[in-house]
């Protein structure tokens, strides 16, 4: 009992306390229940891989979204983490594929081009494999922070000797807000990015 | 001392208690201090006005937005309220003039065209004043909300037939946000007013 509350205590947000009560918790439910969550926990660090082109979570060598051949094969969206792709699939607007980077780039951190999958994400928009259609669109996806800007202009660079066009997420007010809360940055990049009406 | 704390706690915001520690602030304060907040209050209501050609808050007939010449007086940027313009002013990215419409459609609450100065700003469009260039850009830069969006829209009906150019302020991600945490309303902005890279 004591070993099952010090491991539960290392996972993020859990305390001693929620440690003990998720372990009580455990021990008073009936074993099937019980298990289940120990086989959902083994079948995750199993089964679970990144996808072979985009980086994507996957329990197969292509995620579903690569092998869907009802998705625009020619349009690519670059995110930093696979919890990004998701945000942007339950829109419902999104119908190309994505290109997971597994972060950004963050010289404080140390992180440079080679601990992403740039190289990849170069490979697959120069050598495309066999059966798959040239990518004409790569869509900019990072988060609208220093970082994510950072990374985007540095991908902008690699991407412009390439022949392919290569656009940004809009950058705006965000629906449902107000002007008068809004921050300077976000109305800059409102009045600078205004779109014409027709 | 009755009435002060009476009168300042009609104001909102302002409950009975607060309003006792602001009259007892006012009655402890040098006789200059207290007289200079009676002052201020009635220069506001005697000498602030709304602007003749665009609605703003003025005290002369003129906002000092509509008297500057450096402005560019070929683009009026439409807002809700003064508030509003403020903000906008505030990013100092902004360079046109403005056109206050003093609220938004609305329906429900019985707000219909004729209750917001949209007369005025068509009148201000077909017949400038004299020495007045012409208006080529209308900006829409109501809140993005429902009745915002639903202003916006009859807005750009009414300026279809003219020969202006409308535009709107950006929608999309709010810069300094992330994705991860950005609703499906502002992903799809996003995605759909995607812009190009060069």
């Amino acid at each position: 009992m004591r070993r099952l509350i010090e491991e539960l205590a290392q996972m993020p947000g859990i305390g001693a306390r929620s440690a003990e009560r998720l372990a009580f918790y455990i021990l008073k439910s009936n074993r099937q229940d019980a298990l289940k969550i120990a086989d959902a926990i083994t079948a995750v660090k199993e089964n679970l891989q990144h996808c072979d082109s985009c980086y994507n979570l996957a329990d197969t060598a292509q995620c579903a979204i690569c092998a869907d051949p009802k998705r625009d094969h020619t349009r690519v969206l670059i995110v930093e983490q696979p919890k990004d792709l998701i945000a942007l699939e339950l829109t419902g607007m999104y119908k190309g594929l994505y290109h997971v980077l597994m972060g950004r780039l963050s010289p404080l951190d140390n992180i440079a081009p080679a601990d992403l999958t740039i190289a990849q994400l170069l490979a697959r928009l120069d050598s495309p494999k066999a059966d798959t259609p040239r990518i004409e669109e790569v869509i900019l996806g990072l988060n609208p922070t220093v970082e994510g800007d950072g990374t985007a202009l540095y991908l902008a660079d690699q991407l412009r000797t390439r022949r392919i066009t290569v656009s940004r997420l809009a950058r705006g007010l965000p629906t449902g807000g107000t002007l008068e809360f809004a921050n300077k940055a976000v109305l800059a990049d409102a009045i600078l990015g205004r779109q014409s009406v027709d």
